[in-house]
Protein backbone atom coordinates (compact mmCIF):
# COMPACT_ATOMS: atom_id res chain seq x y z
CA UNK A 1 0.00 0.00 0.00
CA UNK A 2 1.00 3.53 -0.47
CA UNK A 3 0.19 5.61 2.41
CA UNK A 4 -0.09 9.77 3.05
CA UNK A 5 3.00 9.24 5.22
CA UNK A 6 4.88 6.94 2.11
CA UNK A 7 4.13 10.14 -0.31
CA UNK A 8 4.73 12.83 2.29
CA UNK A 9 8.23 11.42 2.99
CA UNK A 10 9.21 11.26 -0.75
CA UNK A 11 7.66 14.94 -1.20
CA UNK A 12 9.48 16.12 1.61
CA UNK A 13 13.00 14.79 0.81
CA UNK A 14 12.58 14.94 -2.70
CA UNK A 15 14.36 11.72 -3.14
CA UNK A 16 13.06 8.23 -2.48
CA UNK A 17 13.93 4.60 -3.65
CA UNK A 18 11.59 1.67 -3.65
CA UNK A 19 11.97 -2.31 -3.92
CA UNK A 20 9.38 -3.75 -6.46
CA UNK A 21 5.40 -3.51 -4.80
CA UNK A 22 2.46 -6.06 -6.36
CA UNK A 23 -1.11 -4.32 -6.53
CA UNK A 24 -3.56 -6.71 -5.66
CA UNK A 25 -4.94 -8.26 -8.86
CA UNK A 26 -8.63 -7.08 -9.49
CA UNK A 27 -11.34 -4.28 -10.80
CA UNK A 28 -11.10 -1.29 -9.09
CA UNK A 29 -7.27 -1.90 -7.65
CA UNK A 30 -5.16 0.66 -9.15
CA UNK A 31 -1.07 -0.10 -9.95
CA UNK A 32 0.47 1.01 -7.03
CA UNK A 33 3.71 2.20 -9.12
CA UNK A 34 1.30 4.12 -11.28
CA UNK A 35 -0.28 5.66 -8.52
CA UNK A 36 3.07 6.68 -7.13
CA UNK A 37 4.04 8.01 -10.69
CA UNK A 38 0.68 10.15 -10.87
CA UNK A 39 0.45 11.26 -7.29
CA UNK A 40 4.24 12.39 -7.39
CA UNK A 41 3.97 13.50 -11.00
CA UNK A 42 7.12 11.88 -12.00
CA UNK A 43 7.08 12.87 -16.23
CA UNK A 44 10.28 11.11 -16.95
CA UNK A 45 11.03 7.33 -16.61
CA UNK A 46 15.15 7.00 -17.58
CA UNK A 47 16.55 3.39 -17.72
CA UNK A 48 19.83 3.02 -18.68
CA UNK A 49 20.94 -0.21 -19.93
CA UNK A 50 24.52 -1.52 -20.30
CA UNK A 51 26.34 -4.80 -20.94
CA UNK A 52 27.80 -5.83 -17.96
CA UNK A 53 31.55 -7.28 -18.35
CA UNK A 54 31.59 -10.61 -17.27
CA UNK A 55 27.66 -11.08 -18.19
CA UNK A 56 27.67 -12.85 -21.24
CA UNK A 57 24.02 -12.64 -23.08
CA UNK A 58 23.77 -12.21 -27.37
CA UNK A 59 24.91 -8.75 -26.77
CA UNK A 60 28.56 -7.50 -25.42
CA UNK A 61 27.67 -3.72 -27.05
CA UNK A 62 24.70 -2.38 -25.29
CA UNK A 63 24.98 1.27 -23.88
CA UNK A 64 21.81 3.85 -23.61
CA UNK A 65 19.18 4.93 -21.85
CA UNK A 66 15.30 4.87 -22.33
CA UNK A 67 13.15 8.03 -21.63
CA UNK A 68 10.08 7.21 -21.28
CA UNK A 69 6.90 9.80 -20.58
CA UNK A 70 5.51 8.78 -17.58
CA UNK A 71 2.13 10.45 -17.11
CA UNK A 72 -0.27 10.28 -19.82
CA UNK A 73 -0.07 8.36 -23.01
CA UNK A 74 -1.87 5.31 -23.46
CA UNK A 75 -1.67 4.57 -19.17
CA UNK A 76 -4.83 7.25 -19.05
CA UNK A 77 -6.92 4.85 -17.80
CA UNK A 78 -9.85 6.46 -19.97
CA UNK A 79 -11.80 3.39 -21.03
CA UNK A 80 -15.27 2.57 -21.95
CA UNK A 81 -17.66 -0.25 -23.79
CA UNK A 82 -19.72 2.08 -26.44
CA UNK A 83 -22.45 -0.93 -27.01
CA UNK A 84 -22.06 -4.48 -25.74
CA UNK A 85 -18.45 -6.15 -27.71
CA UNK A 86 -17.32 -2.62 -28.22
CA UNK A 87 -14.49 -0.84 -26.07
CA UNK A 88 -12.29 2.22 -26.51
CA UNK A 89 -9.70 3.42 -24.99
CA UNK A 90 -7.91 6.77 -24.84
CA UNK A 91 -4.29 7.77 -25.64
CA UNK A 92 -3.65 11.42 -24.57
CA UNK A 93 -0.79 12.90 -26.41
CA UNK A 94 -0.08 16.46 -24.83
CA UNK A 95 2.34 19.22 -25.93
CA UNK A 96 3.24 19.96 -22.17
CA UNK A 97 4.15 16.20 -21.09
CA UNK A 98 5.53 15.77 -24.60
CA UNK A 99 8.06 18.86 -24.29
CA UNK A 100 8.34 18.08 -20.60
CA UNK A 101 10.14 14.69 -21.69
CA UNK A 102 11.83 15.92 -24.19
CA UNK A 103 13.95 18.73 -22.68
CA UNK A 104 14.56 16.06 -19.88
CA UNK A 105 15.82 13.89 -22.62
CA UNK A 106 17.96 16.69 -24.27
CA UNK A 107 19.19 17.74 -20.71
CA UNK A 108 20.32 14.19 -19.88
CA UNK A 109 22.04 13.65 -22.86
CA UNK A 110 23.58 17.08 -22.34
CA UNK A 111 24.82 16.62 -18.84
CA UNK A 112 25.99 12.78 -19.30
CA UNK A 113 28.34 13.33 -22.21
CA UNK A 114 25.55 11.15 -25.14
CA UNK A 115 25.67 12.56 -28.76
CA UNK A 116 22.01 11.48 -29.87
CA UNK A 117 18.84 11.32 -28.85
CA UNK A 118 16.88 9.26 -31.26
CA UNK A 119 12.29 9.90 -30.86
CA UNK A 120 10.62 7.31 -30.92
CA UNK A 121 7.03 7.19 -32.54
CA UNK A 122 4.26 5.65 -34.71
CA UNK A 123 3.23 9.29 -36.38
CA UNK A 124 2.87 7.37 -39.58
CA UNK A 125 -0.47 5.90 -38.50
CA UNK A 126 -1.37 7.92 -34.87
CA UNK A 127 -0.61 11.40 -36.91
CA UNK A 128 -2.13 13.81 -34.57
CA UNK A 129 -0.90 11.93 -31.12
CA UNK A 130 2.64 10.97 -31.72
CA UNK A 131 2.58 13.54 -34.60
CA UNK A 132 2.44 15.98 -31.43
CA UNK A 133 5.14 14.23 -29.57
CA UNK A 134 7.57 14.23 -32.29
CA UNK A 135 6.87 17.85 -32.91
CA UNK A 136 7.10 18.75 -29.13
CA UNK A 137 10.81 16.63 -29.80
CA UNK A 138 11.65 18.34 -33.04
CA UNK A 139 11.25 21.87 -31.47
CA UNK A 140 13.02 20.77 -28.34
CA UNK A 141 16.03 19.65 -30.74
CA UNK A 142 15.99 23.41 -31.98
CA UNK A 143 17.06 24.55 -28.90
CA UNK A 144 20.24 22.11 -28.86
CA UNK A 145 21.09 21.44 -32.00
CA UNK A 146 24.57 20.31 -30.73
CA UNK A 147 23.47 17.25 -30.17
CA UNK A 148 22.66 14.51 -32.84
CA UNK A 149 18.66 13.70 -33.22
CA UNK A 150 16.77 11.18 -35.26
CA UNK A 151 13.11 9.75 -35.57
CA UNK A 152 12.56 5.85 -35.61
CA UNK A 153 8.68 4.26 -35.75
CA UNK A 154 8.41 1.95 -32.92
CA UNK A 155 8.43 -1.18 -35.26
CA UNK A 156 11.72 -0.07 -36.92
CA UNK A 157 13.39 0.84 -33.67
CA UNK A 158 12.56 -2.64 -31.81
CA UNK A 159 13.70 -4.45 -35.26
CA UNK A 160 17.20 -2.03 -35.01
CA UNK A 161 17.69 -2.63 -31.25
CA UNK A 162 17.72 -6.41 -31.82
CA UNK A 163 19.38 -5.90 -34.97
CA UNK A 164 22.51 -3.76 -33.72
CA UNK A 165 21.79 -2.02 -30.24
CA UNK A 166 25.11 -0.25 -30.44
CA UNK A 167 23.50 2.41 -32.81
CA UNK A 168 21.55 4.21 -30.14
CA UNK A 169 22.72 6.49 -27.28
CA UNK A 170 19.20 8.24 -25.70
CA UNK A 171 16.06 7.19 -26.56
CA UNK A 172 12.89 9.15 -25.59
CA UNK A 173 9.41 8.53 -26.37
CA UNK A 174 5.62 8.39 -25.56
CA UNK A 175 4.41 6.07 -22.22
CA UNK A 176 3.90 2.56 -23.85
CA UNK A 177 6.77 2.69 -26.19
CA UNK A 178 9.05 3.38 -23.12
CA UNK A 179 7.20 0.58 -21.20
CA UNK A 180 7.88 -2.25 -24.70
CA UNK A 181 11.37 -0.73 -25.56
CA UNK A 182 12.46 -0.63 -21.97
CA UNK A 183 11.98 -4.01 -21.55
CA UNK A 184 13.11 -5.47 -24.72
CA UNK A 185 16.53 -3.12 -24.13
CA UNK A 186 16.57 -5.24 -20.38
CA UNK A 187 16.21 -8.26 -22.14
CA UNK A 188 19.31 -7.94 -24.59
CA UNK A 189 21.81 -7.65 -21.52
CA UNK A 190 20.23 -10.44 -19.24
CA UNK A 191 16.61 -9.28 -17.58
CA UNK A 192 15.16 -6.69 -14.90
CA UNK A 193 16.97 -8.11 -12.61
CA UNK A 194 19.91 -5.94 -13.70
CA UNK A 195 18.76 -2.84 -15.02
CA UNK A 196 17.78 0.54 -12.78
CA UNK A 197 15.63 3.11 -13.28
CA UNK A 198 14.76 6.20 -11.92
CA UNK A 199 11.24 8.44 -12.27
CA UNK A 200 11.92 11.66 -12.22
CA UNK A 201 9.06 14.68 -11.18
CA UNK A 202 9.31 18.77 -10.69
CA UNK A 203 11.70 20.56 -8.74
CA UNK A 204 14.29 17.68 -8.82
CA UNK A 205 12.22 15.33 -6.67
CA UNK A 206 13.42 11.82 -7.77
CA UNK A 207 12.26 8.11 -6.89
CA UNK A 208 14.34 5.37 -8.36
CA UNK A 209 13.12 2.41 -8.25
CA UNK A 210 13.66 -1.88 -9.62
CA UNK A 211 11.24 -2.45 -12.16
CA UNK A 212 11.33 -6.15 -11.81
CA UNK A 213 8.50 -8.21 -9.77
CA UNK A 214 8.20 -9.03 -6.24
CA UNK A 215 8.74 -12.37 -7.17
CA UNK A 216 7.04 -14.22 -4.32
CA UNK A 217 8.31 -17.71 -5.30
CA UNK A 218 11.53 -17.07 -4.02
CA UNK A 219 10.58 -14.60 -0.89
CA UNK A 220 12.57 -14.84 2.15
CA UNK A 221 14.84 -17.77 0.61
CA UNK A 222 18.10 -15.52 0.61
CA UNK A 223 18.27 -16.08 -3.37
CA UNK A 224 17.13 -12.43 -5.14
CA UNK A 225 19.60 -10.71 -6.96
CA UNK A 226 19.02 -7.21 -5.81
CA UNK A 227 21.44 -5.58 -8.35
CA UNK A 228 18.22 -3.50 -9.97
CA UNK A 229 18.26 -2.27 -6.52
CA UNK A 230 21.59 -1.57 -5.84
CA UNK A 231 22.41 -0.17 -9.24
CA UNK A 232 19.11 2.53 -8.74
CA UNK A 233 20.42 3.12 -5.38
CA UNK A 234 23.61 4.42 -7.42
CA UNK A 235 21.18 6.47 -9.73
CA UNK A 236 19.64 8.02 -6.34
CA UNK A 237 23.35 8.98 -5.60
CA UNK A 238 24.28 10.38 -8.91
CA UNK A 239 20.65 13.00 -8.60
CA UNK A 240 22.34 14.19 -5.68
CA UNK A 241 25.22 14.53 -7.10
CA UNK A 242 27.34 12.15 -4.77
CA UNK A 243 29.29 10.77 -8.11
CA UNK A 244 32.19 9.50 -6.11
CA UNK A 245 30.09 7.65 -3.76
CA UNK A 246 27.66 6.36 -7.01
CA UNK A 247 30.91 5.49 -8.44
CA UNK A 248 32.12 3.33 -5.74
CA UNK A 249 28.97 1.07 -5.20
CA UNK A 250 28.98 0.66 -9.29
CA UNK A 251 32.62 -0.61 -9.68
CA UNK A 252 31.67 -2.80 -6.83
CA UNK A 253 28.84 -4.42 -8.06
CA UNK A 254 29.78 -4.44 -11.68
CA UNK A 255 33.12 -6.08 -10.27
CA UNK A 256 31.42 -8.36 -8.43
CA UNK A 257 29.29 -9.85 -11.41
CA UNK A 258 32.54 -9.61 -13.65
CA UNK A 259 34.46 -11.50 -11.30
CA UNK A 260 31.28 -14.17 -11.93
CA UNK A 261 32.46 -16.28 -8.09
CA UNK A 262 29.32 -15.05 -6.19
CA UNK A 263 26.40 -14.61 -8.50
CA UNK A 264 22.78 -15.81 -7.82
CA UNK A 265 20.63 -18.22 -9.54
CA UNK A 266 19.35 -16.28 -12.06
CA UNK A 267 22.92 -15.17 -13.12
CA UNK A 268 23.98 -18.74 -13.48
CA UNK A 269 25.60 -19.03 -10.15
CA UNK A 270 24.51 -20.50 -6.82
CA UNK A 271 25.83 -17.67 -4.10
CA UNK A 272 22.86 -16.47 -1.68
CA UNK A 273 21.53 -12.57 -2.03
CA UNK A 274 23.81 -12.36 1.56
CA UNK A 275 26.67 -13.98 0.05
CA UNK A 276 26.37 -11.74 -3.32
CA UNK A 277 26.22 -8.60 -1.08
CA UNK A 278 29.04 -9.36 1.10
CA UNK A 279 31.32 -9.71 -2.04
CA UNK A 280 30.05 -6.13 -2.90
CA UNK A 281 30.70 -4.68 0.37
CA UNK A 282 33.94 -6.43 0.91
CA UNK A 283 35.63 -5.02 -2.51
CA UNK A 284 34.66 -2.29 -1.05
CA UNK A 285 36.66 -1.99 1.71
CA UNK B 1 -2.15 3.86 -56.35
CA UNK B 2 -4.56 1.35 -55.14
CA UNK B 3 -7.76 0.94 -58.14
CA UNK B 4 -10.63 -0.32 -58.40
CA UNK B 5 -9.65 -2.08 -60.74
CA UNK B 6 -6.57 -4.08 -58.07
CA UNK B 7 -9.54 -4.44 -55.53
CA UNK B 8 -12.17 -6.20 -57.73
CA UNK B 9 -9.45 -8.37 -59.19
CA UNK B 10 -8.33 -9.84 -55.87
CA UNK B 11 -12.00 -9.81 -54.52
CA UNK B 12 -11.84 -12.21 -58.10
CA UNK B 13 -9.31 -14.08 -57.75
CA UNK B 14 -9.58 -14.45 -53.61
CA UNK B 15 -5.73 -14.31 -53.33
CA UNK B 16 -3.08 -11.64 -54.59
CA UNK B 17 0.99 -11.07 -53.88
CA UNK B 18 1.80 -7.40 -53.84
CA UNK B 19 5.17 -6.55 -53.59
CA UNK B 20 5.97 -3.16 -51.31
CA UNK B 21 4.42 0.37 -52.02
CA UNK B 22 5.10 3.71 -50.75
CA UNK B 23 2.50 6.31 -49.49
CA UNK B 24 3.05 10.02 -50.48
CA UNK B 25 3.51 11.46 -47.20
CA UNK B 26 1.70 14.13 -46.26
CA UNK B 27 -1.45 14.78 -44.31
CA UNK B 28 -4.47 13.05 -45.97
CA UNK B 29 -2.74 10.57 -47.53
CA UNK B 30 -4.28 7.41 -46.19
CA UNK B 31 -1.48 4.41 -46.23
CA UNK B 32 -2.15 2.05 -49.34
CA UNK B 33 -1.05 -1.31 -47.25
CA UNK B 34 -3.91 0.28 -44.79
CA UNK B 35 -6.23 0.77 -47.46
CA UNK B 36 -6.40 -2.83 -48.53
CA UNK B 37 -6.04 -4.51 -45.37
CA UNK B 38 -9.08 -1.93 -44.89
CA UNK B 39 -11.16 -2.17 -47.69
CA UNK B 40 -11.03 -6.22 -48.22
CA UNK B 41 -11.24 -7.00 -44.42
CA UNK B 42 -8.02 -8.52 -44.08
CA UNK B 43 -8.19 -9.46 -40.70
CA UNK B 44 -5.33 -11.23 -40.16
CA UNK B 45 -1.56 -10.58 -40.57
CA UNK B 46 0.04 -14.06 -40.33
CA UNK B 47 3.82 -13.70 -40.22
CA UNK B 48 6.04 -16.70 -40.02
CA UNK B 49 9.63 -16.15 -39.10
CA UNK B 50 12.49 -18.51 -38.61
CA UNK B 51 16.37 -18.54 -38.46
CA UNK B 52 17.47 -19.26 -41.88
CA UNK B 53 20.08 -22.09 -42.18
CA UNK B 54 23.39 -20.29 -43.39
CA UNK B 55 22.40 -16.80 -42.86
CA UNK B 56 23.64 -16.13 -39.56
CA UNK B 57 22.45 -13.90 -37.05
CA UNK B 58 22.83 -13.59 -33.01
CA UNK B 59 19.79 -16.18 -32.87
CA UNK B 60 19.47 -19.21 -34.51
CA UNK B 61 16.80 -21.21 -33.00
CA UNK B 62 13.70 -18.89 -34.03
CA UNK B 63 11.08 -20.47 -35.44
CA UNK B 64 7.60 -18.61 -34.87
CA UNK B 65 4.67 -16.87 -36.47
CA UNK B 66 3.12 -14.11 -35.10
CA UNK B 67 -0.56 -13.27 -36.22
CA UNK B 68 -1.92 -9.81 -35.72
CA UNK B 69 -5.28 -8.41 -35.54
CA UNK B 70 -5.23 -6.32 -38.49
CA UNK B 71 -8.48 -3.92 -39.14
CA UNK B 72 -8.83 -2.01 -35.35
CA UNK B 73 -7.08 -1.05 -32.33
CA UNK B 74 -4.67 2.00 -32.48
CA UNK B 75 -5.37 2.20 -36.02
CA UNK B 76 -8.55 3.47 -35.99
CA UNK B 77 -7.80 6.14 -37.53
CA UNK B 78 -10.04 8.02 -35.23
CA UNK B 79 -7.93 11.48 -33.28
CA UNK B 80 -8.81 14.45 -32.48
CA UNK B 81 -7.75 17.46 -30.63
CA UNK B 82 -9.83 18.40 -26.90
CA UNK B 83 -8.00 21.41 -27.08
CA UNK B 84 -4.54 23.27 -28.47
CA UNK B 85 -1.44 20.77 -27.11
CA UNK B 86 -4.32 17.92 -26.20
CA UNK B 87 -4.92 15.42 -28.75
CA UNK B 88 -6.65 12.06 -28.30
CA UNK B 89 -6.36 8.98 -29.88
CA UNK B 90 -8.69 6.20 -29.74
CA UNK B 91 -7.89 2.46 -29.65
CA UNK B 92 -10.78 0.39 -30.47
CA UNK B 93 -11.40 -3.06 -29.28
CA UNK B 94 -13.96 -5.45 -30.57
CA UNK B 95 -15.21 -8.94 -29.67
CA UNK B 96 -15.64 -9.83 -33.41
CA UNK B 97 -12.55 -8.53 -34.14
CA UNK B 98 -10.61 -10.44 -31.64
CA UNK B 99 -12.44 -13.49 -31.40
CA UNK B 100 -12.00 -14.00 -35.49
CA UNK B 101 -8.18 -13.24 -34.80
CA UNK B 102 -8.13 -15.92 -32.26
CA UNK B 103 -9.90 -18.09 -33.83
CA UNK B 104 -7.70 -17.85 -36.92
CA UNK B 105 -4.60 -18.30 -34.77
CA UNK B 106 -5.75 -21.50 -32.91
CA UNK B 107 -6.99 -22.89 -36.45
CA UNK B 108 -3.28 -22.03 -38.08
CA UNK B 109 -1.85 -23.69 -35.01
CA UNK B 110 -3.87 -26.59 -35.77
CA UNK B 111 -3.52 -27.09 -39.28
CA UNK B 112 0.32 -26.32 -39.13
CA UNK B 113 1.11 -28.74 -36.25
CA UNK B 114 2.15 -26.22 -34.03
CA UNK B 115 1.36 -26.66 -30.06
CA UNK B 116 0.90 -23.43 -28.29
CA UNK B 117 -0.62 -20.10 -28.92
CA UNK B 118 0.63 -17.16 -26.92
CA UNK B 119 -1.68 -14.02 -26.72
CA UNK B 120 0.21 -10.79 -26.10
CA UNK B 121 -1.73 -7.77 -23.92
CA UNK B 122 -1.34 -4.87 -21.88
CA UNK B 123 -4.45 -5.81 -20.07
CA UNK B 124 -2.85 -4.42 -17.09
CA UNK B 125 -3.35 -0.90 -18.35
CA UNK B 126 -5.68 -1.24 -20.68
CA UNK B 127 -7.94 -3.26 -18.38
CA UNK B 128 -11.45 -2.87 -20.77
CA UNK B 129 -9.93 -2.92 -24.27
CA UNK B 130 -7.28 -5.35 -23.79
CA UNK B 131 -8.99 -6.85 -21.39
CA UNK B 132 -11.58 -7.76 -24.24
CA UNK B 133 -8.90 -9.06 -26.77
CA UNK B 134 -7.19 -11.58 -24.07
CA UNK B 135 -11.03 -12.69 -22.72
CA UNK B 136 -11.96 -13.46 -26.49
CA UNK B 137 -9.00 -15.57 -26.32
CA UNK B 138 -9.28 -17.49 -23.89
CA UNK B 139 -13.12 -17.99 -24.63
CA UNK B 140 -11.66 -19.61 -28.10
CA UNK B 141 -8.49 -21.34 -26.38
CA UNK B 142 -11.68 -23.32 -24.41
CA UNK B 143 -13.06 -24.71 -28.02
CA UNK B 144 -9.01 -26.03 -28.31
CA UNK B 145 -8.02 -27.56 -25.18
CA UNK B 146 -5.40 -29.64 -27.19
CA UNK B 147 -3.53 -26.42 -27.99
CA UNK B 148 -1.48 -25.18 -25.09
CA UNK B 149 -2.55 -21.20 -24.28
CA UNK B 150 -0.63 -18.81 -22.49
CA UNK B 151 -0.49 -15.11 -21.85
CA UNK B 152 2.14 -12.61 -21.88
CA UNK B 153 1.92 -8.77 -21.11
CA UNK B 154 3.30 -7.37 -23.86
CA UNK B 155 6.83 -5.34 -22.30
CA UNK B 156 7.72 -8.93 -20.66
CA UNK B 157 6.64 -10.73 -24.07
CA UNK B 158 9.49 -8.38 -25.75
CA UNK B 159 12.26 -9.16 -23.22
CA UNK B 160 11.45 -12.75 -23.39
CA UNK B 161 11.68 -12.51 -27.58
CA UNK B 162 14.81 -11.46 -27.19
CA UNK B 163 15.94 -13.42 -24.40
CA UNK B 164 14.95 -16.79 -25.60
CA UNK B 165 12.80 -16.89 -28.97
CA UNK B 166 12.46 -20.61 -28.86
CA UNK B 167 9.77 -20.77 -26.09
CA UNK B 168 7.26 -19.39 -28.57
CA UNK B 169 5.50 -21.32 -30.92
CA UNK B 170 2.14 -19.10 -32.36
CA UNK B 171 1.64 -15.59 -30.99
CA UNK B 172 -1.26 -13.45 -31.55
CA UNK B 173 -2.49 -10.04 -30.29
CA UNK B 174 -3.98 -7.12 -30.66
CA UNK B 175 -2.87 -4.55 -34.53
CA UNK B 176 0.42 -2.03 -32.64
CA UNK B 177 1.42 -5.16 -30.66
CA UNK B 178 1.86 -7.11 -33.92
CA UNK B 179 3.26 -4.44 -35.56
CA UNK B 180 6.04 -3.96 -33.22
CA UNK B 181 6.68 -7.54 -32.39
CA UNK B 182 6.82 -8.70 -35.99
CA UNK B 183 9.55 -6.79 -36.35
CA UNK B 184 11.28 -7.20 -33.66
CA UNK B 185 10.95 -10.69 -34.50
CA UNK B 186 12.11 -10.27 -38.37
CA UNK B 187 15.48 -8.37 -36.64
CA UNK B 188 16.31 -11.21 -34.49
CA UNK B 189 16.73 -13.52 -37.99
CA UNK B 190 17.86 -10.48 -40.49
CA UNK B 191 15.72 -8.10 -41.10
CA UNK B 192 12.19 -7.76 -43.23
CA UNK B 193 14.29 -8.65 -46.70
CA UNK B 194 14.02 -11.89 -45.25
CA UNK B 195 10.30 -12.21 -43.95
CA UNK B 196 6.95 -13.28 -45.90
CA UNK B 197 3.61 -11.96 -44.83
CA UNK B 198 0.21 -13.18 -45.83
CA UNK B 199 -3.07 -10.92 -44.57
CA UNK B 200 -6.15 -13.41 -44.18
CA UNK B 201 -9.78 -11.96 -45.48
CA UNK B 202 -13.13 -13.78 -45.19
CA UNK B 203 -14.27 -16.33 -46.58
CA UNK B 204 -10.76 -17.24 -47.65
CA UNK B 205 -9.27 -14.20 -49.40
CA UNK B 206 -5.96 -13.70 -48.74
CA UNK B 207 -2.90 -11.28 -50.34
CA UNK B 208 0.32 -11.92 -49.29
CA UNK B 209 3.12 -8.93 -49.00
CA UNK B 210 6.66 -8.58 -48.51
CA UNK B 211 6.69 -5.79 -45.84
CA UNK B 212 9.62 -4.07 -46.06
CA UNK B 213 9.67 -0.78 -47.63
CA UNK B 214 10.43 0.07 -51.19
CA UNK B 215 14.01 1.07 -50.84
CA UNK B 216 13.89 3.94 -53.55
CA UNK B 217 17.70 4.49 -52.93
CA UNK B 218 18.43 1.31 -54.98
CA UNK B 219 15.22 1.10 -56.88
CA UNK B 220 16.33 -0.23 -60.55
CA UNK B 221 19.66 -1.12 -59.86
CA UNK B 222 19.15 -5.01 -59.27
CA UNK B 223 20.41 -4.92 -56.27
CA UNK B 224 17.06 -5.53 -54.14
CA UNK B 225 16.63 -8.94 -52.33
CA UNK B 226 13.68 -10.70 -52.99
CA UNK B 227 13.76 -13.39 -50.32
CA UNK B 228 10.80 -12.00 -48.44
CA UNK B 229 8.77 -11.62 -52.16
CA UNK B 230 9.37 -15.02 -52.90
CA UNK B 231 8.69 -16.49 -49.34
CA UNK B 232 5.43 -14.61 -49.35
CA UNK B 233 4.56 -16.22 -52.69
CA UNK B 234 5.61 -19.50 -51.41
CA UNK B 235 2.79 -18.71 -48.32
CA UNK B 236 0.31 -18.22 -51.19
CA UNK B 237 0.93 -21.66 -53.05
CA UNK B 238 -0.04 -23.35 -49.38
CA UNK B 239 -3.05 -20.42 -48.92
CA UNK B 240 -3.86 -22.29 -52.54
CA UNK B 241 -2.64 -25.90 -51.27
CA UNK B 242 -0.20 -26.16 -53.73
CA UNK B 243 2.30 -27.56 -50.96
CA UNK B 244 4.31 -29.19 -53.28
CA UNK B 245 5.16 -26.19 -55.84
CA UNK B 246 5.77 -24.42 -51.94
CA UNK B 247 7.96 -26.84 -50.72
CA UNK B 248 10.19 -26.75 -53.89
CA UNK B 249 10.60 -22.86 -54.50
CA UNK B 250 11.15 -22.82 -50.32
CA UNK B 251 13.78 -25.21 -50.50
CA UNK B 252 15.66 -23.51 -53.62
CA UNK B 253 15.17 -20.05 -51.97
CA UNK B 254 16.87 -21.68 -48.37
CA UNK B 255 19.24 -23.55 -49.95
CA UNK B 256 20.14 -21.00 -52.35
CA UNK B 257 20.65 -18.71 -49.09
CA UNK B 258 22.44 -21.51 -46.86
CA UNK B 259 24.75 -22.02 -49.89
CA UNK B 260 26.00 -18.50 -49.54
CA UNK B 261 27.67 -18.15 -53.18
CA UNK B 262 24.99 -15.78 -54.52
CA UNK B 263 23.94 -13.30 -51.65
CA UNK B 264 22.46 -9.90 -52.03
CA UNK B 265 24.27 -6.69 -51.01
CA UNK B 266 21.61 -6.75 -47.66
CA UNK B 267 23.01 -10.65 -46.50
CA UNK B 268 27.01 -9.40 -46.94
CA UNK B 269 26.93 -11.05 -50.46
CA UNK B 270 27.88 -9.39 -53.78
CA UNK B 271 25.09 -10.77 -56.45
CA UNK B 272 22.69 -8.96 -58.16
CA UNK B 273 18.84 -9.83 -57.94
CA UNK B 274 19.17 -11.05 -61.10
CA UNK B 275 22.07 -13.95 -60.16
CA UNK B 276 20.41 -14.64 -56.79
CA UNK B 277 16.65 -15.42 -58.58
CA UNK B 278 18.76 -17.58 -61.10
CA UNK B 279 20.84 -19.21 -59.00
CA UNK B 280 17.36 -20.55 -56.82
CA UNK B 281 15.74 -21.03 -60.22
CA UNK B 282 19.01 -23.49 -61.06
CA UNK B 283 18.89 -25.20 -58.03
CA UNK B 284 15.39 -26.12 -58.55
CA UNK B 285 16.23 -27.70 -62.73
C1 LIG C 1 3.75 -2.93 -13.56
C2 LIG C 1 3.35 -2.08 -14.74
C3 LIG C 1 2.11 -1.29 -14.42
C4 LIG C 1 4.50 -1.17 -15.18
C5 LIG C 1 4.15 -0.37 -16.41
O1 LIG C 1 3.43 -0.84 -17.30
O2 LIG C 1 4.61 0.78 -16.50
C6 LIG C 1 5.82 -1.90 -15.44
O3 LIG C 1 5.73 -2.73 -16.57
C7 LIG C 1 6.94 -0.91 -15.62
O4 LIG C 1 7.52 -0.83 -16.72
O5 LIG C 1 7.25 -0.20 -14.66
C1 LIG D 1 3.72 0.89 -43.34
C2 LIG D 1 2.92 0.76 -42.06
C3 LIG D 1 1.64 1.53 -42.17
C4 LIG D 1 2.68 -0.71 -41.70
C5 LIG D 1 1.94 -0.85 -40.39
O1 LIG D 1 2.14 -0.07 -39.45
O2 LIG D 1 1.14 -1.79 -40.28
C6 LIG D 1 3.96 -1.56 -41.64
O3 LIG D 1 4.77 -1.19 -40.57
C7 LIG D 1 3.58 -3.01 -41.53
O4 LIG D 1 3.90 -3.65 -40.50
O5 LIG D 1 2.96 -3.55 -42.46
Amino acid sequence: MVTRENLDSVLKHRVGLKGPMATPIGKGHRSLNLTLRKELQLYANVRPCFSLPGYKTRYDDVNLITIRENTEGEYSGLEHEVIPGVVESLKVITRNASTRVAEYAFKYARDNGRKKVSAIHKANIMKMADGLFIKCCREVHEKHPDIEYEELIVDNACMQLVKNPAQFDVLVMPNLYGDIISDLCAGLIGGLGLTPSGNIGANGLALMEAVHGTAPDIAGQDKANPTALLLSGVMMLRHLTLNEHADRIQSAVLGTIADGKYLTGDLGGRAKTSEFTKAIIDSME
